[in-house]
């Protein structure tokens, strides 16, 4: 195995970047834009451009670089994207044209697949093979593992956790154009649409300290937290679809251990525990006692399972 | 690889028993007993003696087989199963003991798991890598292939997917101690279960020539077939329940294809039409188009994947 590697993790505003050494260690990161004009022409050519400058800055040989992984925001298939919204990109052969930019062998994944394999290699599900990464964001995404392998599936799709359909009663379309999606009632955006919920269907007897001018998911769990009932309510019903989707996605895939990340995780054991008091309620026998513990590397998730990626799939 | 392996597929009241050439023909298949008396302890001789016998009969070396594939009724993990209630075992080291026995290769998976493998390897998923096999029969089984290998799980219990809650309305216990699992709707005793909730909200206007008697899957979709409006709504209820769980298990791991099997799929296309209808209302963007098909091997699904196990195990 040579001795150096990069994590690249390409989002809508910015282009995450990790050197790392194959043995594990981050040496080093840093940010870039993402140019997304053009058809977002201008970023693989921008990746290539700050991996050769980084080598160069710490008088690395590319001999010495096993290869680059790369997550990007679309549903990745053996390398390439059919398209990537966020990137303005139709079809790209990722891995034939970063590794021709380059001459650097590639290994390219979904974004939220790769963040998964991240937190299993150094982050909430470390010395795990068989992990449910599930990232609560402004959406619902996720990452499944199995036996140290991200499952990307016959349409990239894997993980895709978001979407499954959970909620009868909600009638507004989700994003992916289904209704009653997880995503909808899960994502910081969904906690808040339950928030607002819960505050319209308030009676006279009803206090809270939640104020609807300014809903959000920390706003929820800091008040769900100091004993706020309102809020109590809001973090029950977003624990119970959530817990009840985790118990369905663990008979399918059995894992160790199920992983929570994103922007909502920042609530911590507060979310952890009313998760799994629903988890283990709905749960299968056998899988009620899998972990679910909060995800470690935070936005760094990306580029360490980018890495890692380039690490298992390039050697 | 040698010409010969044994599939072998053990059930609570016969062992099915197939001879196979490793090159995916089934050349001979039989029953033996299953004495479950004094723990089960007979089980594993009496397969050695089957196979001895077999052997002899056909005039075949031992130094031609390959192995023995070998499926039970329990969370199978490295070649062990802690229990398996059918069989009347406690911990069974299966690989271990039914090798000494016959001085072959064992491999051994759980039942369910190991017929989803016979589907993908000659069933209805042919020529697929990424499959989910649902058995819908007196409960609801499965199992999940991912790049042509069964999802054993953490516990054994990769493909558990009777047991994801689906029914709040259910306060009956479900066998695996929960309430409202997937199996309490979807499975032949689940449909009878819904039929007869049709049949006691059933008022005036209503009208079917289901026998609440003789309440079966079967006749269930006979009458739906005939257009009868309650089985209908029987029907519609059912597969909605199975087509959004499809739906959540698609988005895990994102198969080529879904297979139905089992005493209920005997409905047909009746069937794959209606549980496809839900599904396609649910299903994840990427995965509206997924094929929902028939199982094909039907009882003989368990040998042919114990086969395809040790061909793929052992080699």
């Amino acid at each position: 195995m040579k001795t150096y590697c990069f994590g690249i993790d390409v989002g809508g505003t910015t282009v995450k970047c990790g050197l790392f050494e194959t043995a594990g260690k981050l040496c080093d990161k840093w940010e870039i834009k993402t140019r997304i004009g053009n058809g977002g022409e201008q970023v693989l050519p921008d990746i290539a451009a700050a991996i050769e400058k980084k080598l160069k800055e710490r008088g690395i040989d590319k001999a010495d670089v096993a290869g680059i992984g790369i997550g990007v925001p679309g549903p990745v298939r053996e390398g390439k994207v059919p398209f990537a919204v966020n990137l303005h990109w139709g079809e790209t052969d990722i891995e034939g044209v970063l590794g021709q930019l380059t001459g650097l062998p590639v290994k390219a994944g979904n974004d939220a697949n790769v963040a998964a394999l991240g937190e299993m290699w150094q982050g909430g599900a470390e010395g795990h093979k068989d992990a449910i990464v599930i990232t609560l964001g402004t959406g619902v995404g996720g990452g499944i593992i199995v036996d140290g392998r991200i499952v990307e599936g016959a349409h990239g799709a894997g993980g895709e956790v978001g979407h499954a359909h959970v909620a009868d009663d909600i009638k507004e379309p989700c994003n992916c154009g289904n209704t009653g999606c997880l995503e909808q009632v899960a994502s910081a955006t969904g906690i808040v649409r339950l928030a607002r919920e819960e505050l319209d269907r308030m009676d006279a007897n009803d206090q809270t300290n939640l104020n609807p001018e300014k809903l959000s998911a920390k706003s929820v769990f800091d008040e769900y937290k100091k004993g706020d009932e309102v809020a109590a309510r809001v973090v029950n019903r977003f624990a119970s679809y959530l817990g009840t989707a985790l118990g369905a996605y663990a008979v399918v895939t059995d894992p160790e251990i199920i992983v929570l990340g994103g922007g909502v995780s920042k609530a911590g054991e507060a979310l952890i525990d009313a998760v799994s008091r629903y988890y283990r309620a709905y749960a299968f026998a056998a899988c009620k006692n899998t972990p679910i513990v909060l995800a470690k590397l935070g936005n760094d998730a990306g580029i360490y399972g980018s890495a890692k990626l380039a690490i298992d799939s390039i050697g």
